[in-house]
């Protein structure tokens, strides 16, 4: 088994190839984590959430962690764990195309929404939180057994 | 969809079944996260790792998170989320029993050791950090697509 470390070209790279992530939040020197599905952008990636514990912690402390992983077959993976902030988009006025643009992205995944509590419409509803996870360290391993070029990926 | 609430008997049957979850910690209101191998026992998870931010974050903070997740196709998941404590297995005089389970249960899982730097060996290695997760609180969500049984978990 061979872990090379990954550049932030090849960690951006797997955030945006993905939808689903773990996310890390922090109160009282107490994580919470949980899945979340999201749209990247650039360096941002979107999310949407019903009002609730997550959402609450990073209202309280924006540093957030996401990680994000690809397996490959049964020995064959890469993890990729960025440092960010949380940003709330809300439903105000100075926000609106922030909150379409998310809107716009997040709605052309199939489920996306999923669990959330509406069907989609062409405008972004109200009473949801849309939020942005601004990406602002990047990790990343991947591991390949020993003679095997690791999925084309440059060593 | 469907979203329920999952009881601790359902939540501990979930982290029981699997072998990989994440771990998330804290350091100065920073969450950090990544994914771990373990091994069920009782209301602990058996772990290993090499010495790193993991486990400094953890000897610094014992408190953790641990969520683990299954997909039963494309619209049916469960989620379990465990609040709990970090507690080391060290190489000292009076550990040898609980290091010596950790091994035990650990080295039952194919490639569990992987990505670590060494071979299977009959006796527990040295140098290297056993530890468990003390699970304290678990909670957890079952979704599913209206209409059907969810798997055929109770509702």
């Amino acid at each position: 088994m061979i872990v090379t470390n990954m550049d932030r070209t090849q960690c951006m790279a797997l955030l945006r190839a993905s939808r689903l992530a773990r996310l890390a939040c922090v109160k009282d020197g107490r994580p919470y984590l949980v899945p979340v599905t999201y749209a990247p952008d650039g360096d941002n990636l979107y999310g949407f959430s019903l009002l609730g514990q997550k959402v609450e912690w990073m209202r309280g402390n924006p540093q957030v962690c996401v990680q994000v992983d690809s397996f490959e077959g049964e020995r064959e993976w890469r993890s990729v764990v960025a440092h960010g902030r949380y940003e709330e988009l809300p439903d105000l006025v100075g926000w609106k195309v922030e909150r379409e643009r998310a809107w716009s992205l997040l709605s052309k995944e199939a489920h996306w929404w999923e669990p959330g509590a509406f069907k989609p419409v062409p405008e972004p509803p109200t009473h949801r939180i849309f939020y942005r996870i601004v990406v602002e360290e990047v990790s990343g391993r991947h591991a390949f057994p020993e003679g095997t070029a690791g999925g084309g990926v440059p060593r």
